[in-house]
Parts: structure tokens; C-alpha cells; sequence
């Protein structure tokens, strides 16, 4: 194998699916929904195929497509945006987050990644030969904030001449974190003031809590030109195997972006897109987005409850599906030893902390449970927890 | 931009749709069938998308459609493959090129590949730092060989003790030649004197001509060990907009592929996987790859016929769906001109063969037609061509 992927190992996600697979274990791992997309996303997709919209899309993605995501992001207030150069179609926002990195890194750039972070960005970074910073995040604290936060002069100094990217995700995976307007601000202060492009991986946008409103930061005053806005259509309509994702970003970065794009992927699933701009145009005048925050809000208390109830404290969720729970008061002295225990012996599988993690110092001692899931599942997880008690 | 994608410009694939559109010209531009593909396919991809196959598949692709490759490898009397271990389905044979190339190729690896070659090629082994060796093929001429040819002297010395990987591209686009076993023999027998991979390209396997069988350079002694076979169930069951290829290789290399794949696009569209495995379960008993040459059979000698009718000699097909025709004879100087005008005055778009060389020196006067259309649409093609008698 070449030297760029000979320290990959295969994800956790894809460890602990074939795990949970292997002792029946409810699976509160990898962040799917168990339930079923839309059905008139799903009448969509047939009614694409029935059409035959079933050769190559242009590479850009179906124009159809780029004008509902143009028309999602003015119907929200946050731009006006060019269909032709601003909006990008990929093979969901992995694709997006790969093409993004290959499209901008050149060898020995540095790109700063808050810690933890979501497992595909330091891969992104090695594969285009950029060297990550790290900037820790830290849990809430009884005595502190009440929520992930980081030091601004931890991240000020992680800066340097040779910084290149910094990678955004809010809300974030795996901590639930919905980054402030005022730590946005001090980002965007930072990346403006050492000319560093941001990429905002923004999938879970419409899986927000508590009355917060999504904020990109793309929109903030001076970061539109160095901003590339990822999302995936698979977390919002919950149809995660459609993989169409999408970048929105300004003509240059864009045209960056669609040059690395052309050759890794070229174009995604037709029918499928076809069927996600149905999805855009429509959602917002069905409600879709309310009922989802709605239905998303119920599952977390659900799962909140059970965690509590058998003496895995969580930790608040302001946005995503997913919730991490303290894990210090079990004998387990890892978190991989937990989540190895409680998928092979408890029967539900959740995700480790660690491997969100560069460097293994000082880490809290918390997993990741995913409440994607049908209120039944959960309960299904409720009723296998109890034994803990 | 970053370095590696810098010399990009726009495929001509795309450039050529833009002005067929523009000019709304008969498109034979592009590789894709402008007819639907097979109704029992579409039901099966319908059935998926009710039976809520629509969240992540796993990343090496659902079980049910390596194990439907296998079986078609082995009733092919190719080979026995595992699909645990030798089967990976990215998303096209786009995504699988890339995904081969950056898995494999280190920086200063020299990659050798015919000339003319298909465009991908290029890009994928310079995004992985790799330095292409081009190895020329000359056209069929009147007094020698009847078939593209390449002198095995000159394949010979293009490798060095650098030489990582070798593109084989049969059935070829865009020269439609099928590389003989002679010639077969000759590439594995060199690729293994120097330790040498390759990355098969048989995309168009199913699309072959005139009592020719189609021989996977892989099947050769020695060759299975150092070969990754590249196939697209969008060439073969007519659906390029589904974007499901595959990867067969040995167990290493399926890993190192797969180290690559999963990071980027982790896993391609879940319902259009499991519609390509019912198509390829079924495709056999149905009879459905003879019917499939019969008919482009028919479509190459209609094609056959519009180009000789209008003094635009064509050159054989040996596999493929594209057609060379000779435009030595006409007024243009290039093939681009000639593109340019056919598409813009003549109404039919065409595709020059200069984008698919890298060395612009001595080029043959050809461009390509694509005859994956309805037979209607070569009518069509015809009947605006005649002004040009
Ligand atoms: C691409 S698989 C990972 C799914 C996911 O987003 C997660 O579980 O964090
Ligand atoms: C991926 S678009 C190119 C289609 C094709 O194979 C061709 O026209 O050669």
C-alpha cells in the first residue's frame, strides 16, 4: 500500500457495526436512523427512476438540485447564492470533506482540527499531505461552563504561516455542541486575520435544540470568501444510504473543489438527487424540519432518561443525534473496554470516545450513544441497560 | 487551489455536453445510453427504496452484491473469488480508479499507460504524485496490422526499476480495441518481470463484438497476485447514473483499496446496490448480455454505415460502445476544429481524440462517436450528417 493510507485502520463505526452484528447487540452506534426517510422523498426517488432519470448528472450535480439548495439558503436568510458557482453536488459530505481537502492542502500545510472531531477529517488531512493542529476541547464542568468549550488562546496560538484550513463542525459529532455566536466570531476573527479557508461541516444544521437557531459561518461578515459550507442531505431526510451531499462556497473555492471532484467521483446517484430537490423544495412548507427537531427532541429525552436512570450521567445534546454518557463511575478502566463489555455482555452498542482523539492524554471517560433511533429501540436499549442497576 | 489539481481544466466530456446543449445537437459526445435501461432493474432498485434499504451500506458494499460479482466471476470460468475479502464496490469505476491510484501510488512512482487513454487516467495518477510513462498505440493502417497495435519494444522500455503500475483499458475506450491474448501475454509477462501491478479497466467487458470473448488480464498466470480488475455495472445494465462499480483484487490488495475507499466516499448508494445485485443474479438466466451485444451490434453497423455514407471513414470496433472515424479528408485542421463545427453547424456532437493523448506530436485525425443511442437518435445523426455530402 502507499505511505498515505498505510496507518489507516478500518473505522470504529465499522468496528463496532460488525461487533454489535456479531452478539445482537441494539445498535446505538454508528449515527444512522433506524426508522424510515420520508415516504415522499421515497415516491421521489421511484418516480426519478420511472422517469428514467438514470444516466450521468452533469459533474456540478443536477441543476434542479443546485436551485433547491440556492433556494433553502435564501429561504433562510443566510445568502443568495449562484447555482451555477457556488453550489456543488458530491457523493454525501464524506466525498465533500475529501475533495474539499484534496482540492485545497498542498504537502506540509497546516490545518487546525478541534479535538475531539469526527473521524474522516485527519484522514482527509494525511491523504493531502497536511500536518493537523490540534486544538482541545473540554467537556462541561459542574464548576464551569456548562457546555464543550475551548480556550481562545489555545486556538490563537495553534495558528502559525504555514496554517492553511480550519476544520468547523457544528453542530458538532461526536460532543453535541453547537458552537456560540461568539466563539464563531473569535474563529472567524482568527481565520480572517491569518488568511486560513474554513471548511464548516454543517450536516447536522436542521438537528438543533432548545430554541438555538443554526448559524453558518460562512455568513459571518468576511468569511463568505474563505468558507467551503458542507451538508448531507442523508442526516436531514434521514436517508443516510443516498450519500448525495453537497459544498456551497464561493466561485473560486468552488471551482477548486469541482476540480478535484471530476476525478474522484465524477457525479452522484441521478435519481436519487432528483429526489433530494423534491425533498428541499417541499420540506419547509410540509413542516418536515419542525416535526423532525420535534421527533429528535422526544428521542433525546427518552435516551437521556435511560442513560440517567442506570448510572451513566450524559451530557446536555444542543444539536446533532448524538449524546455522550460519563462512564468514570463503572470499573471500566477504558472506554474501548466499556463499549467492548457493553455490546458483547449488556447488548448495546455505543461508540468510544478515544478514537475522536489524536492525542490519548487526559481524556475524559465518556461514550457516544446515537438517538437515531425508533422510540422502541430505545427501549429496547432502556430494558438490556437495566441489568447495570 | 492546491498544487495537484492546478492543471485541470474541465473534462471534455463535459466541455462537449455544454455545447451540444447549447447547440442542441444529436449528442454521440459523452459514453452514456440515451435509451432506459433494463424495467426489471428499475423495479429492483423500487423495491429496494420501499423495503427502506435507503441508510448506509456497509463500506465494502452490501454482502448480497460482492457475492453476486463473485458468482458472476465464477460462472464466467474466471476465477473463485472471496467477497469477504476480494470485492469492494465504490461509487462508478471513477471512484474506483481514484480510489486504486491513491491506494497504491507513492510520489515519484512512475504509472505506465497506452496512449490514447481515457482521461481519468491522468489526473489520478498525478493527484497521487505519480509520473505517467506514456506508451503509444497506433491506429489500424491499410498496410499494416487491421487493429490498434503498440510495439512491444517500446512497452518494454518504458519500464524502470520506479515502474509501480501499468492502465490496461480493454475492451479500450476510445479506440473500442480489445487487446488480443497475445498481447495480454506480453503486458502480464513484463508486469511481472518487474514486480509490476495492474489496474485493469474492463468496464466495457459485456460490450464486445464479432466472436470475441473478453479474457480479464487477472485470469493470466501470475497476474492475479498484482491485478486490480475494475468494473461499472453502468456500462453493462445501461444505468451510468446509478454510479455502482467494483474493485476484484487479492486480499492485500482489496485492503490497501479499501484503507483509500473508505475514506473517500465510505459506501455508495445503498437501493442502487441492491438493485445491481438482482441485475447481475438475474442478468445471465434472462439471456440479457447476448441480447445487449445484438443489440449494439445492430447500433455499430448503423453507425458504421452514417460514417462511410458521408466520407468519414470508420474505423473497427473490436468492443466498446465508440466508434473512430477518419476526418483526414475534410477541411479542419484539428480535431478539435472539426468537433467544434460539427457540433455548432452540423448538428451532431462528436468527440475529438486529442484530449485522450498527452504527447500532442504526430496525432492521427479521429474523433469519437458514442453509438450507445437508440437507433432513432443514429437516424437522427444521419440525417443532419448528409449535408455534409
Ligand atoms: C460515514 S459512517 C459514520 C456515521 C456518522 O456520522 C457517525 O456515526 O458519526
Ligand atoms: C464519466 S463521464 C465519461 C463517460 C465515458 O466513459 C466516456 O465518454 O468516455
Amino acid at each position: 500500500a502507499a505511505e498515505r493510507v498505510r496507518s489507516f485502520g478500518t473505522s470504529i463505526f465499522a468496528e463496532v457495526s460488525a461487533l454489535a452484528i456479531q452478539h445482537a447487540a441494539v445498535n446505538l452506534g454508528q449515527g444512522f436512523p433506524d426508522f424510515a426517510g420520508p415516504e415522499w422523498l421515497k415516491v421521489a426517488a421511484i418516480e426519478a427512476i420511472n422517469a428514467d432519470l438514470n444516466q450521468y448528472a452533469p459533474y456540478l450535480g443536477l441543476p434542479r438540485l443546485r436551485e433547491a439548495i440556492a433556494a433553502t439558503w435564501q429561504a433562510n436568510g443566510w445568502r443568495a447564492l449562484d447555482p451555477a458557482h457556488e453550489v456543488t453536488i458530491t457523493s454525501g459530505a464524506t466525498e465533500a470533506l475529501f475533495a474539499a481537502t484534496q482540492a485545497l492542502i498542498n504537502p506540509g500545510d497546516e490545518v487546525i482540527i478541534f479535538e475531539p472531531f469526527y473521524d474522516a477529517y485527519v484522514p482527509d488531512v494525511v491523504m493531502a499531505g497536511g500536518v493537523p493542529r490540534y486544538v482541545r476541547m473540554r467537556p462541561p464542568h459542574p464548576a464551569g461552563p456548562q457546555t464543550w468549550h475551548f480556550d481562545p488562546a489555545e486556538l490563537a496560538a495553534a495558528f502559525s504561516p504555514r496554517t492553511r484550513l480550519l476544520f468547523l463542525n457544528s453542530p458538532h459529532n461526536p460532543t453535541g455542541k453547537v458552537f456560540t455566536p461568539a466563539e464563531l466570531a473569535q474563529i472567524a476573527a482568527l481565520c480572517i486575520e491569518h488568511d486560513v479557508l474554513v471548511i464548516a461541516d454543517e450536516v447536522y444544521d436542521q438537528i438543533i435544540f432548545d430554541g438555538r437557531t443554526h448559524i453558518p459561518i460562512a455568513t459571518l461578515p468576511g468569511m463568505w470568501e474563505r468558507t467551503l459550507t458542507i451538508n448531507s442531505t442523508g442526516k436531514t431526510f434521514s436517508l443516510t444510504g443516498w450519500k448525495i451531499g453537497y459544498v456551497v462556497a464561493a466561485p473560486d473555492l468552488s471551482a477548486a473543489l469541482r476540480s478535484a471532484h471530476q476525478w474522484i467521483t465524477f457525479a452522484s446517484a441521478t435519481p436519487l438527487q432528483a429526489a433530494v430537490a423534491v425533498g428541499l423544495e417541499h420540506a419547509a412548507e410540509r413542516g418536515y424540519y419542525e416535526q423532525l427537531r420535534v421527533e429528535y427532541l422526544e428521542r433525546r429525552e427518552v435516551l437521556r432518561q435511560v442513560l440517567h436512570d442506570v448510572g451513566l450521567p450524559p451530557l446536555p445534546v444542543e444539536g446533532s443525534y448524538f449524546m455522550l454518557a460519563d462512564i468514570s463511575q463503572t470499573d471500566c478502566a477504558t472506554d474501548r473496554d466499556f463499549c467492548r463489555w457493553l455490546t458483547s455482555e449488556v447488548g448495546v452498542a455505543a461508540i468510544p470516545l478515544s478514537p475522536f482523539y489524536a492525542n490519548h492524554d487526559d481524556l475524559p471517560l465518556l461514550v457516544r450513544f446515537c438517538f437515531a433511533k425508533k422510540l422502541e429501540t430505545l427501549r429496547a436499549a432502556a430494558g438490556r441497560l437495566e441489568i447495570m442497576n
